[in-house]
């Protein structure tokens, strides 16, 4: 059988938008935040909440600093109630006692996915506003995922259960 | 429910080695190499296979730069011949004719994932060599991934058909 480059193979089409929310608390770095765009937008969402403030490296987000709508706040709590209010899940990522494992986790539709700062993870107050936590199993050193990646990791298998949109 | 930060939680155990290998094109980018090995070692790997020169930025891989070996070859097309003779599945990650939705892919556990360069791909001479390819669905713009954002979920969609193992 032979593969053959499909450099400009057109995009899938969702059958309904995109429900996962990604919502990031105060983050270090804008290249992690740069990153977690691009791969956003690619898996289609088209929103995404951040703390504070932001600026895309365009050179990391490319297109997706266009696609994606970057809403920036000052404080987390506030938004994840207004996302309750909506009927977003709220689901964090993170290491935690009742934590899931992402293999094994059904999203709902509607979920707003909870990110944590690269050193401190996501805060106790914000901790005991969400539905879920969910972790990602981890078997090597340096035993944990940088934040980009476990995000990924997370959009990816909500991306897989919910294909279609 | 209280959801309390486990930020020392052992790490699982894998219940046998990892079978799965990540084998790198030449790559422009030390970055997406390290980034690599970082979420290869903690997804339990202890080989990475790499054509060209290779320096791990540590800040980067962190512990992972230890945990994985990472061998270094001139060229690739006699590793992947080695591979296949030790019983190795080559498994490219790329948009092909006839590659597969990474969702739907069924994993062997003797896999080489074979990553290609940042800007070309899988070249021809080694995308003949493979027994299959998995794509990864995209949604939006800029409509591809990062190589280490598409290596990465397709590392955890592996992980997750093997968790032990």
């Amino acid at each position: 059988m032979a593969f053959q480059h499909l450099r400009h193979k057109p995009p899938r089409r969702l059958q309904r938008p995109r429900e996962l929310l990604v919502v990031c608390a105060p983050m270090r770095s804008n290249v992690n935040l740069s990153r977690i765009a691009r791969a956003a937008s690619c898996c289609g969402l088209t929103r995404m909440v951040c703390t504070g403030p932001v600026r895309l490296d365009r050179k990391i987000a490319r297109d997706g600093a266009d696609a994606i709508m970057v809403e920036s706040h000052r404080t987390l709590p506030p938004v994840l109630k207004m996302l309750r209010g909506e009927g977003y899940q709220l689901v964090g990522l993170e290491q935690t006692t009742h934590s899931h494992d992402l293999h094994q986790y059904a999203f709902q539709r509607k979920t707003a996915l909870v990110i944590g700062n690269e050193r401190t993870g996501l805060t106790g107050e914000l901790l005991e506003m969400l539905d879920d936590v969910v972790e990602i199993p981890v078997w090597g050193p340096p035993h944990s995922y940088n934040v980009a990646t476990a995000t990924m990791m997370a959009m990816y298998e909500y991306c897989r259960q919910f294909p279609q949109g």
